[in-house]
């Protein structure tokens, strides 16, 4: 049972690549973008001044190819909370097929004393409602 | 009066840049991909293979800065419908303000003979539609 | 004649889309890339914090495919030097051929005023030894 | 030791994000700009037409920012060499600290049956001759 949430990406014509798919290149960037509201239960404002998250690692197996010309799901959820990191987890769907899956290492990070810091106890209970 | 259709975007963390701001090459990308809708006029089936259009020139006035964290909508409109060839109006706004206004060149060309062809009646009426 | 200064490109695979060729968005990408000796006259340290330039305006006249696997040369020069603003002229190669063409307009800007700023006596000397 | 090949990159400003550094989501196509090589010992031509390559999964640990205005240096080696697929390391420099490196799994592949298919010894060859 997959929990977390849901957002749709449209495949943008400058995405493929000359093989006719999306580039490979292009899934983290929608995992990025798919990971906005993570982003809101660390900074609300989501403004970058205020950006207190690193991303320590990237994973993504690619299972099939993803094309141009139709709707793309990414269903993200929350894997892992440690003290002061956790695992994002992403599907991308098309037309119902997995073609893509991602784990991502992100750090809680104080940009001002160069250090991660500890989740709280709030953001940690946001975080596990979205967990899978 | 602004006819046309209208996308919306959520500007990506990926697509800032150092200054804080969307990068100024990502507006062209979203306006490529606001024209889907036109795209389907001539190549319903958005099948790469029966791709027929060619894009002779692209400008864009830059208004004011884009931002990460708030909706962006591109409404687009055909502003010149000439026998192969056709002009695309967008502009770009984020919360009612005007941030980029771009015209882009389009036209309807035969990848096989590698030559420019007429538009269709049909198709005509279709862009017609689409008139700012 | 075309004076200015050179900067040579691999095209990327990720560059390229269903087309078989380079994508269109990604010559403003290369074009602002070749800027980077302009933006060394303004910011000498290419410090972003220090930024003084904003982009008012891009256009590119497409005339011929560029393609992945060849190397790509840009011509860049100074075609137009105002009081604050001045124009950048581009040409985009590939094996000789003339594959893309574009003008910029740049704008010597304060980002602590929020106001455009005139060109100093030295920065103007040094834009008209790129004059085209 | 560190066998393998070097490929240098110019950081491109469209590149950064607003926190100033180089986007997370731009090391993956640095890294796959930088297999060409290797693209090579497979498809020769480069042509597109003649593919026969399949990216199966990438990682990217990221170690420290990557910044603009310094030049870029990308190691490639080959960490294993299996019967149809292959896995490339790279590690990605600046200013000789290391700020990525990432594992791509390759798979040779025909894109006629849609299967993969096994490395020749002359292919072979070739990636023992980056083997790290």
């Amino acid at each position: 049972m997959n929990q977390g949430y849901t957002t749709y990406f449209s495949p943008r014509f400058s995405e493929t690549d000359g093989l006719g798919h999306i580039n490979n290149t292009v899934i983290p960037v929608w995992f990025e973008s798919a990971r906005d509201p993570i982003f809101k239960i660390f900074v609300p404002s989501l403004e970058i001044a205020h950006w207190n998250l690193i991303l320590a690692k990237i994973s993504v197996d690619f299972k099939a190819p993803t094309f141009y010309g139709s709707e793309v799901k990414v269903i993200t959820s929350v894997s892992r909370i440690g003290n002061s990191s956790f695992e994002v987890h992403q599907k991308c769907y098309q037309n119902d097929e997995l073609t893509a899956e991602g784990r991502t290492q992100m750090v809680h990070f104080d940009y001002e004393t160069n250090r991660s810091q500890p989740i709280s106890k709030e953001i940690r209970a946001q975080l596990e409602q979205l967990a899978d």
